[in-house]
C-alpha cells in the first residue's frame, strides 16, 4: 500500500468506528434495557479508546507529514481537515484529556443533582475544576484574539470571539428594535396548539412531512426518545428521534422538522464525499443552520401554514377554521421573555445564547470567579430578557452543556440562526419562496440545500461555505430582516 | 502487565468485539434502514477482521502457549476453550477461510434464488463447492471415527459420529414406536388456534409470560423480525425478537417461549462467569435444550395449558370453555406428517433432523455426490416421515443451513430435545414438576436450571455437563418416554 492508500484506510478505519460509537449512542437513547448501561459504556469506551489510539499514535503524525495537497478539491479539503484535527490533538497532552474525561463524569452527576435542588453551591466546585481545564486548553491550543477562540474552534473552525462580538452587538440592538416594533407579537394566542393531539396522529403527521419534505426514509428513522437528536450511522443510515405530548402540538411536529432538516444535511453529501472524513457537517452552526432553515423559516412561516392546515386537519380529525389557520401561524411564532432557553421563540432564543457567551468569555479569560455566575447570570438574564430568574434551576444551572466541559459550544446556536436567514436571502433570488411554501413544494427548496451546502459536506469551512453561497461575510442582517418581515406579515 | 493480565484483557476485547458484532446484528434485523446493509456490511466485516486478527496473530499464541492450568475452575476452564478454539484455527489457513466467505456469499444468493424457483441445478456448483471447503476442513482439523466428527466438534464440543449414530438410531425406532402406539396424536384438531388473535393482545401475553417465567425485562428486550431469534449483547442485554401471526397464535407464544428459553440461560450466568469467554452457552445442543425445555416440556404439558387458559381468556379477550382447555392441549401437540421442518412438531421434528444427518455424513465422507441429493432426500423423506415432497422447494431446499456452510449444524437440533428431557428427568428427581406446572409456579424450575445449568456456562463441556446433571450418558430413553407420558395424558 503506498502512503495515500495508507490514509484512506486508517481514514475508513476511524468513520467505521465513528458510525458504530453512534449506534451504541442510538440504541442507548432508544432501547437499551435500563440495566445494560454498564455494558454499554464499556462497548462504547473500547471504541472510543481505539479511535482515539488511531488518532493520536506517533504513526499517525509520520504518515500525514507525508501527504501532500494535490490541487484535487476532495483530496486538498481531507488534507486541511486532518491536519487541523492533528494540529487540536497535539496541543492536548493525554493526561490533560483525561482529567477532563473523569472530571465530566463527576460534574454530571453534581450538576443533575445541583439542578433539582436548586442549589448552585454544589455544583461550584466542579463548575471551577473544569473551566480551569478549558482554561488550560485554550492557553495550550492558542489564539490570537481572545483564550475563548480556541475553544470556539474546536466547534466553528475559523470563528473567532473578535468576529462573534461584533455580530451579537449588531443582533442584540437589532431584536431589541423589532421587539418594540412589534409588541403584537408577545400578545399572539397560542391556546389552539393546547388542544388533545393523539399520539398515532401527531406520528402520521410527522410521517407524511418528512415524506413531503425529502427525507430519505429508506436511508433513515424515525424514533422516540425523552430528547430528541438526529444521528448519522453512515450515508444510508441517518435516524432521527421526536418526543410527543398529547396536549402541545409543537414539540413533536417542530422537534421532528428540526432534527429533519439535520436529517437533510447528513442524506445528502455527494458522492465523492460519502465515505470520507468530509461526509458531516462542516461546523455545529452549519448544521444548526438547516435544522433552523426547515422549522422556523419553512415550517413557521405563514405561508406554509396555510398549506399544512388542511393536512392537518384531515390527519389529526381536527375541525380547523380558515380564521383559525391564521391564529395557528400566530401561535407558533407567539414570542415570550422566559427562562428557560429551549422553550424560547425565535427572537428571544439569540439573547438567551448571548447570555451565556458573554458569561463564558468572562470565565475562560479569567475576568469572572464562578461562584460570581449566578449574579451575573440573572443581572444579564434583566438587561437581555427584562426578567430575573427567581432561582438557578431556572437561571445558570438549566443547561447541561458547562457540565460536559462544552465551553465555546453556545454561540454556535446563534450562528445557525444567521446562517440559515443569510442562506434563504440567497436562495431567494434564484427561487420563489413564498410561493413554494405556498404550495408545500418542498422539492426545489432540498434541491438548493443539496447544491449550495449539502453535498459539500466539510469541505469548506463555515465562513469559505457563506461567503460562496451569500457572496458576503455572515451577518446579522438577513436575520433581522426575515425577522421583521415575518412578524409584519402576521400583524 | 503479567501473561495472565494480558490474557484477561484479550479476552475482554474479543467478548466486547463480540458483543458489538451482535448489536449490529440485532440492529439490522430490527430497525436498520433498507437502504444502510452496505454501510452495515462494512461496519460488521470490520469488527469480524478485528476479531479474527486478534485470534490469529502469532502474540496470541505465543501468550497462550505461556498460560498454565493453576486448579482454579474458571481459569482452567477458560484455558480449555482458549486452547480448542486455537486448535481448531491453528487446522484452518488463512486462504481457506477466506474462500468459504467468498463462496458462502454466493452460494446464499444462489440458494435463495433455487429454493424460490425450486430449481435444484442452480444451487448444485455452489453445494459443490461448499461440500468440498467442508470436506477439505474435515481433513485438516482431524478425527477418530469419521470425518463428520470433525465438523460437529464445531458446534458441539466432543460429539462424534459414533455416539450420535447410536443415539439416532434408538430415537427413530422409539418415534416410531411411539407414533404407532398413539395413533390419535395424528387427528388432534387444531382449528382452536386458528381464531383471530389481535396483535396488542399477543403482545400483552407475550410479557405476561416472560415476566411469569422470570425473564428480567429490565436486562432484555422483546422485539419483532421476521426470523425470531435470541441474542446477547452482554449479560444485561440478552434481546429475543418474536413474530405474530394473527390468525394463528402458536406463531408467537411458542415461538417467544422458545427464544425465552435460550435467553434465560444467557441471562443466568454466575458473577465469576460473567464478563469471560465462558459467559455464553456451552453448545448449540445445551442452548437448544433450554429453548426446548420451556417451548415444549413446559408450556405443552396438559398441567401447563390448565394454567394458562384463563390468562389466555383474560387476555385475548376470547371466552374459552373448560372442554376447550382439553382441545387447546391437543390442538399444541397434534402430530403431523409434513415437509417442511421449522413448522413440525415435537415428533415428527427429530426425524427431519436425521434425514438431514445422514445425507451430510455421507456427502463428508465422499460416499454421496451433491447431484444425488434430492433423490436420496425424497427416498429419504419417505421411509423416516412417510411422504415425499412434490419438489425441491418443500424438499432438500428448503433451508439455509448449507448455502452457509453450515454442515455439522442441524444435529444440535435433536441434541437439545434430547438433553432437555433427560434434564427434566434429573429435574422431576427433586420438584414435583407437574404439580409447580399445574399452578403455573415457574420459579422452582427457573431455579433449578439456574443452579444446575444456566450458572456454568461454558465451564464445562456438553458431555461433561450431561454427566453432572442426570448422572448419565445421554440417551434418548428420556426423551421417549416424556413423549409417551404426555401422549397418554392426552389421549
Amino acid at each position: 500500500m503506498n502512503i495515500e492508500q495508507q490514509w484512506q484506510q486508517l481514514e475508513k478505519e476511524i468513520l467505521v468506528l465513528k458510525q458504530l460509537v453512534e449506534l451504541l449512542g442510538w440504541d442507548q437513547e432508544t432501547y437499551l434495557p435500563p440495566k445494560a448501561v454498564q455494558d454499554r459504556s464499556e462497548q462504547s469506551a473500547y471504541l472510543q479508546g481505539r479511535m482515539h489510539q488511531l488518532w493520536t499514535r506517533s504513526e499517525t503524525q509520520e504518515l500525514l507529514a507525508k501527504i501532500q495537497p494535490n490541487g484535487e478539491l476532495i483530496h486538498d479539503a481531507r488534507l486541511r481537515y486532518w491536519q487541523r484535527e492533528l494540529r487540536r490533538l497535539r496541543c492536548l497532552p493525554q493526561e490533560l484529556v483525561e482529567r477532563q474525561a473523569r472530571a465530566v463524569v463527576k460534574a454530571q452527576a453534581a450538576w443533575s443533582k445541583a439542578r433539582q435542588e436548586s442549589d448552585f453551591a454544589q455544583f461550584l466546585p466542579h463548575l471551577e475544576e473544569l473551566v480551569d481545564l478549558a482554561r488550560t486548553s485554550a492557553q495550550l491550543i492558542g489564539w490570537q484574539d481572545h483564550p475563548y477562540s480556541a475553544l470556539l474552534d474546536g466547534y466553528e473552525p475559523g470563528a473567532t470571539v473578535s468576529e462573534i462580538d461584533k455580530l451579537f452587538k449588531e443582533l442584540v440592538q437589532g431584536l431589541e428594535r423589532i421587539m418594540k416594533k412589534h409588541p403584537a407579537v408577545f400578545d399572539f394566542d397560542n391556546s389552539i396548539l393546547h388542544r388533545r393531539w393523539k399520539k398515532s396522529h401527531q406520528v402520521d403527521i410527522n410521517l407524511f412531512l418528512l415524506k413531503s419534505m425529502g427525507f430519505d426514509l429508506t436511508r433513515g428513522r424515525l424514533d422516540e426518545t425523552t430528547h430528541p437528536f438526529c444521528t448519522s450511522l453512515g450515508a444510508d443510515d441517518v435516524r432521527l428521534t421526536t418526543r410527543y405530548d398529547l396536549n402541545y402540538l409543537p414539540s413533536a411536529l417542530y422537534g421532528t422538522i428540526h432534527e429533519m432538516g439535520h436529517g437533510l444535511y447528513e442524506q445528502g453529501f455527494s458522492e465523492q464525499v460519502r465515505g470520507t472524513i468530509l461526509a458531516q457537517g462542516t461546523s455545529l452552526g452549519i448544521h444548526e443552520s438547516q435544522s433552523r432553515f426547515w422549522e422556523n423559516m419553512v415550517a413557521r412561516s405563514p405561508q406554509w401554514v396555510h398549506w399544512f392546515i388542511p393536512h392537518l386537519a384531515r390527519l389529526s380529525g381536527h375541525l380547523i377554521s380558515l380564521s383559525e389557520e391564521h391564529d395557528f401561524a400566530k401561535a407558533v411564532n407567539r414570542v415570550q421573555r422566559s427562562f428557560i432557553r429551549v422553550e424560547a421563540d425565535e427572537t428571544t432564543y439569540s439573547l438567551h445564547i448571548i447570555l451565556r457567551y458573554e458569561i463564558e468569555k468572562d470565565l475562560i479569560a479569567g475576568k469572572l470567579g464562578c461562584r460570581d455566575v449566578p449574579e451575573l447570570w440573572n443581572q444579564k438574564s434583566q438587561e437581555l430578557l427584562g426578567i430575573t430568574p427567581p432561582n438557578d434551576r431556572l437561571g445558570c444551572l438549566q443547561d447541561i452543556h458547562w457540565s460536559m466541559g462544552g465551553f465555546g459550544y453556545f454561540p454556535t446556536y446563534v450562528l445557525g440562526n444567521l446562517y440559515s436567514a443569510q442562506f434563504r436571502a440567497a436562495m431567494m433570488k434564484e427561487l420563489p419562496l413564498g410561493e413554494l411554501l405556498q404550495r408545500g413544494d418542498h422539492q426545489p427548496l432540498l434541491q438548493w440545500l443539496r447544491h449550495n451546502i449539502h453535498q459539500l459536506g466539510s469541505v469548506y469551512v463555515a465562513g469559505e461555505l457563506v461567503k460562496r453561497v451569500s457572496g458576503s461575510e455572515l451577518s446579522s442582517e438577513y436575520f433581522l430582516n426575515y425577522l421583521d418581515e415575518k412578524y409584519q406579515l402576521l400583524a
